[in-house]
């Protein structure tokens, strides 16, 4: 039984064809709704544009080359990735500048980044001196030179050096370390980004804003220029564009608009309205064996729940209310609700980044048919 | 930007070599424990044998048709699948029995069947008797025998038809429905699994027990014999296999044991141990800037938390407190955790089957050696 075990190409067949009516969809199918997702596109990129600041959205939300390449035609700068490999698989389908906003930790990761930095314009992060030798010593060893980015915490307490300090001592090691260029600030605060109401939001995001701008002042102060500062969110992204200390924006989910997102409240109280939801489970009504509940075909497998349970989109009168492996458990909260065996749902997943990773292909719509079938490229990359 | 993109092979590359050890692995990867893997298979098929119930482990919990062959070889009867095209995955692997322990529903599911039934023992569920025709029309057009189960709810309140007149009146339907083999019964009650005490579990199971006898009485008086009573999980088996009354026992999680099944109780209070941690997730540490915190390259893409945080393996001064898309965060616990950048650690993920799923290659080893690259045959067969 041990032994090396090939296989041939795994990748699932789609659940659509193009030009299909939506309603023949097989289910569960991960469901583009291009006009809304272009509108949240160019919404975001005119703001952008009339504030003067580049956008490099995140492409760990939709890990998909069609997406990646229109963002940079309607005028991004080029993307973030979160992974080598997921890097890797965009460049491969032709994405031209992507910046790994993430630790690139382990010999055999950074080997696989020496042999990506002529094929595109990459950069990554570093939070610690023993990472920035490896680095330099690899992309020596190849004669090659990587952009670097010193990541500051800026609130998150995940990765990135704690102090203006210990960003200044980096900086300094990563200036002077063959084959690598200091580019300057990766400085996200992941954990603003879901602060519900307005006010405090704000309050977290000038918070990571004003460390941001003192860690650049330290290094100005002392001859270093932070050519980039990048960061912001789908939840955060005026307050970092408004700031005149970031250069770029990095946010991600505001092309697909997720439950968690709609959460966020805006000035006056009301839930944002600024990008639509575009992308949805499509789910079939599998089981209906008591009148108070309704059993469908997506669950843990189908739509990630790490941020709470999907909305059953434009039906009032059913709640998600449990996942299980293979089933999405519904509650009939209105008894006249009409839902029958083979109906089929529109779920808006609570988290889009981790439900998009489960699937293997977008099913684009415009009018009612099935325009577009998109590989989620880099499905699975987790290198 | 609309038009269908097609793509190559987007399996992605395995994280280790045959014969290489252990702590080359690339990371996040999911690790098999093979002697571990091993003892679990032959403890619970050794108890199969010995009480005289046939064993159908449930593939959804590994989608690997490696296991699936494995399991078979030491004596199971077939597998288990819960979607159509996982069946589909490991018949053309060279699965030969598998039992779809879930409605299918939907025109083009409904093909797929009957496309399938000639290349294996095929076996599916029923609730509904619009879906029993369904079912009957397509093999009946296609000149095929399907064998069909007549699920009914013992507890789980998820699919299965309520009432033993219910159960009754369906399994009349499929005899006379030209196409369809009346097989038996489905009576699998999930949510009696994971109750922790002992005496607790075993009432939920023998009322599910109870439950299921009624019905097949019921239909043993009208003549209908039930020749397959199909249920029982990791958490319940050893009630179904005393009861008399299932005739095979369908437990999936057994072969590898996550941290939520690990809580389960035994009758003296203490947590049950007769099946050993087998899967891990391995994954390294890719951040430190703080004393009290760790930053891991797995997070929710890498390892699922919808029953709970996974386990740090062997290492009580780490806790695993929170995940992000593609960061975990520990918690130091004790202070004197021997822990630095770019060290290795072992995950039990809090619940297996969803977490195999976000995978292409299981890492099998033996003795600190990659012994074997299983692919995850099935992995992402949502249809």
């Amino acid at each position: 039984m041990d032994g090396n075990t090939l296989c041939e190409n795994m990748m699932n067949t789609p659940p659509a064809q193009i030009g299909a009516p939506l309603g023949d969809v097989e289910t569960p199918a991960l469901i583009l709704d291009l006009a809304a997702y272009e509108w949240n596109v160019s919404k975001l990129q005119g703001f952008a544009d009339e504030v003067g600041i580049l956008l490099r959205p995140h492409a760990k939300t939709h890990k998909c080359a069609a997406i990646a390449l229109h963002q940079i035609e309607m005028g991004a700068v080029g993307v973030c990735c979160q992974k080598t490999s997921e890097a890797a698989a965009l460049i491969e389908a032709g994405v031209t500048d992507v910046f790994i906003t993430n630790e690139v930790v382990g010999e055999p990761k950074i080997e696989r980044l020496a042999k990506l930095v002529d094929r595109a314009t990459l950069r990554v992060c570093v939070d610690n001196p023993e990472n920035v030798t490896a680095l330099s010593r690899a992309m020596e060893s190849h004669g090659r030179q990587l952009d670097v980015m010193v990541e500051v915490d800026v609130g998150a307490q995940r990765c990135g050096v704690a102090t203006a300090e210990e960003a200044l001592s980096l900086a300094r090691q990563v200036l002077v370390a063959p084959g690598l260029r200091f580019n300057g600030l990766q400085a996200y605060h992941g954990g603003a980004q879901h602060i519900r109401e307005f006010r405090e939001r704000r309050a977290a995001a000038r918070s990571a804003i004003a460390k941001t701008a003192a860690v650049r002042d330290l290094l100005d102060a002392e001859g270093i220029e932070c050519e980039i500062v990048s960061g912001g969110g789908t939840g955060s992204y005026p307050f970092e564009a408004a700031s005149g200390v970031y250069t770029e924006l990095q946010c991600g989910s505001y092309i697909f608009m997720d439950v968690d997102y709609a959460r966020n409240l805006e000035a006056d109280g009301r839930a944002i309205s600024e990008f639509k939801h575009s992308l949805f489970v499509c789910t079939t009504v599998m089981s209906k064996t008591r009148p108070d509940t309704v059993v469908v075909d997506a669950g843990l497998k189908a739509v990630s729940i790490d941020s709470g349970m999907p909305d059953v989109y434009g039906s009032a009168g059913l709640s998600y209310t449990g996942a299980s492996d293979e089933h999405g458990k519904l509650a009939v909260t209105q008894p006249d609700t009409p839902v029958t065996l083979g109906d089929k749902l529109m779920l808006v997943p609570g988290h889009c980044d981790p439900t998009v990773n489960l699937y293997d292909w977008l099913v684009g719509y415009r009018d009612g048919r099935v325009a577009a079938l998109w590989p989620v490229t880099a499905r699975g990359c987790l290198l």
